[in-house]
């Protein structure tokens, strides 16, 4: 779904990934890491997709949203087993997003 | 692939769409949009996912070479076919990256 996010401005975390072979508890994982996003005090929405490519692109209503979401004690765990095993390359890019029209 | 870009600050468009039913001549002419947005003077790069959900984040320079592309000719066309055609609903983001991190 695309997020119903309010208009600009307002920050983007967009994180683009590749996985490694075989699951080792990603699946469970991405999906508590959503639950728990949504609980965030600054989340606006989320929009994700993967073909072979994952993308992911969290909007917050502020840089403060963000680092306290980076620094939730269980995202910092995901974080961590992400860097040690479920991704074989990722980016994540903080952005401020200035302007969006649609249909 | 990640999209190779260089040290923020650069720009991004984010573009989430679904798509409505049939081709309708979709394929060819996102594949040419993309050899097209490769050519332009200040592209950075682009990643792209579907996965029901479509996500297309593309990387600028500068918001000058953003006006540039969204008024090239052809690209115009296209928007054009997409809004009577090929998508149900999009959204388009204009943001500032401002800050990136990877492994």
């Amino acid at each position: 779904m695309i997020a119903n996010t309010p208009a600009p401005p307002y920050y983007a975390v967009i994180f683009t990934s590749e996985r490694t072979e075989g699951d080792e508890g990603y699946a469970a994982m991405a999906e508590r890491m959503l639950e728990l996003a949504r609980q965030q005090e600054g989340f606006l929405g989320v929009e994700s997709a993967r073909e072979g490519l994952g993308i992911t692109v969290s909007y917050w209503r502020d840089l403060d949203a963000i680092a306290r979401w980076k620094g939730d004690v269980e995202h910092q765990e995901a974080q961590r087993l992400g860097r040690k095993q479920w991704y074989r390359i990722f980016k994540t890019r903080i952005a401020r997003v200035e302007r969006d029209y649609g249909l």
